[in-house]
């Protein structure tokens, strides 16, 4: 009814995850009564990234550069690496850890009802890889989802035809969870996979 | 240290209410992973909405045009006005209800404490179009706060001062609501205000 363009703006917010109409709509008013700057800040970053942020040849994470940060650096393992489903769980490994080896993201999980097979992920891009005998371990950290599971066995068959050593997260109890709370699945898994105190 | 224009566009979405870095990052890492042609839009639609969205002349409203379209259409009441105190009020009064009269639009409520007097929310404008002798009823819609009732009084005098009759929302109990879970000022109110029932 009013300002047709500012209809298009709460239109055009509702691309992001998890902002439905009312949301969009107090995004809009905010950034045009207090934010002005910060939303043509954001406007240029935006589309700065929408066109300029590609992927590393090497890993498949996001990157500006044609072979990112990370696998460019001479600072970190190169017989190390670790598989992970998507960007956001390499940014978790990496905030979280200690860890200094290499990164594969396969942006994705196999899942043959929706036409994701190795191809879709790369994995012949990481066969190759494993061929050249750099890699020593492949550290599996897909989710612990069924087909999160069925990623991690199809990868770590493919590490062993090539004599690489393949090794996977450790599942339990969550540190600082409560018995009471943790879900059966891992509860029972951990039961199971219970391990002896040392003195 | 991965892409530095990741890292902009996680730190440039925060401007977004509500959104701290852990919901801008997965903003960011959706828009690059599944929605890069919304992100375009919503970049171009951005940065146009902060250049061309203004004030509307007449209500102070958000308009790309000098005058609104609520405004400048022939079909409006113009001896109805009504004042709320943000642009989101005057839309959720344009759509819950049947009101075809016009707005004026405080862009905020009476609070000398932040420096917010009459100047400020365009009182003189207000005042100036009363005197025009157009307006017969100043509905008064500021929210049933400290600072909006406040505002509400200084409204009803500036009104009564020109020959102009103020109405005010009826305060009172939600409808659906429950008496259980009603606020005990809104009780009280909607208690001392009882009418009494038709036949």
């Amino acid at each position: 009814m009013t300002a047709s363009l500012l209809e298009q703006l709460i239109d055009a917010l509702r691309v992001l995850p998890g902002v439905g109409h009312k949301s969009a709509q107090r995004m809009a008013y905010h950034l045009l009564e207090r934010q002005r700057d910060g939303g043509r800040r954001l406007a240029a970053t935006l589309e700065a990234a929408m066109e300029r942020v590609g992927h590393c040849r090497r890993c498949r994470d996001f990157s500006e550069a044609e072979v990112c940060a990370i696998c460019a650096s001479p600072a970190r393992d190169i017989h190390l690496l670790c598989v992970v489903e998507t960007p956001a769980d390499r940014l978790a490994i990496e905030q979280a850890t200690g860890y200094r080896g290499l990164y594969f993201v396969l942006q994705g999980r196999l899942s043959p009802l929706d036409g994701i097979g190795p191809a879709e992920l790369g994995l012949d891009l990481l066969a190759q890889r494993l061929q050249e005998g750099e890699v020593r371990e492949l550290i599996v950290a897909t989710n612990p989802t069924v087909e999160g599971e069925a990623t991690a066995h199809y990868l770590a068959q493919l590490a062993r035809a090539r004599g690489v050593r393949p090794s996977r997260l450790a599942h339990g109890v969550p540190l600082g969870g409560e018995l009471e709370y943790v879900d059966r699945g891992t509860l029972s898994h951990a039961f199971g996979s219970r391990s002896e105190m040392q003195e």
